[in-house]
């Protein structure tokens, strides 16, 4: 998505450590007109799938699936790290390790808001080794409900995490590809 | 507001430790259509304030802030807790301790994404004991932004923080206020 692309171009900063800071529009200040624009992208990829439920996974995942919801007319559930009061004991369990925050969570969904009969949209900002949407994928499983495809936002590609998914036969959409990045070069993007 | 209360009547649950869980639409799942409601009332409450920024703090005020945002056109700066490899080390830090998951995080904004000349609109979800909103008003005071007022969902107005943060001359607009709860009766409302 050129949008998208240009928007990495000039706001996206390459740090040590294989990071691209999106954080001036997508994951610390949320660019909302902008983000809401990405939703309006993920509709018009699956607009006609029959989806009546997205899935994302908290923190930075839950603005880009609100503002695509608006677009499916459909409620948003999001995953949560580790237990807090508010959790149900019934819930769906997956452990997801994060490459961001170097640590493992026990990631957890309510059954209630997962089952039978729905179809479902995972939403998520970044795909890399592809760690919190296989756990998200399992938990869907789990569920009884039916996964339709994922929605990424910023896919590394030159991390196995997204052919992992498609090697299942899953959908994946990326509104942006990375061939490779650096400090030095800035984003290279597929095709 | 009554759109609220009546769904708070409906779908919220009284459990045991002063817990409200309205996670059927609030958050855990998030009713997208409904919380844009909340949204518009905000903006109703709001509009004409000259917000530019709109201040939460993960992970459950985002979707609300963001479906929010859009009717302010305005971005989403979302405060998060403790350290991650990618937050700039040029931040903001107050320590918060959150009631939900009984323990006290430090609580970060980028400086790059708050400061002089910001009017800044603070939503959450929830105002209690007023912890993550004195939080907020202090990196909000520290970064120079003017603070225009807090946007709450639901207060437990039989708790002190939102009188506390009243007390120091700040607008706050709760579009539900909780008299008394217990989970034999269920919620009682102000007024």
């Amino acid at each position: 998505m050129r949008l998208l692309e240009d928007r990495i171009r000039k706001d996206g900063k390459v740090k040590d450590g294989d990071v691209l800071k999106v954080d001036g529009f997508l994951n610390h200040m949320i660019d909302v007109r902008f983000v809401a624009e990405l939703g309006r992208e993920f509709y018009r990829l699956y607009g006609n799938c029959g989806i009546n439920k997205i899935l994302t996974i908290e923190s930075s995942g839950i603005g880009v699936a609100c503002l695509t919801a608006q677009f499916f007319d459909c409620p948003v559930v999001f995953a949560k790290k580790a237990k807090s009061k508010n959790i149900d004991a019934e819930t769906y369990v997956v452990p997801v390790e994060s490459f961001t925050h170097g640590n493992t969570s026990q990631v957890i969904v309510s059954k209630q808001f997962l089952g039978k009969g729905d179809r479902v949209l995972i939403i998520d900002d970044f795909l890399a080794k592809g760690n919190a949407l296989l756990g998200l994928i399992k938990i869907i499983r789990e569920s009884g409900a039916e996964l339709v495809g994922a929605g990424i936002v910023i896919e590394k590609a030159y991390q196995d995490g997204g052919a992992k998914v498609r090697a299942q036969g899953i959908r994946v959409e990326s509104l942006a590809r990375i061939a490779s990045m650096n400090e030095k070069d800035g984003v290279v993007f597929c095709d």
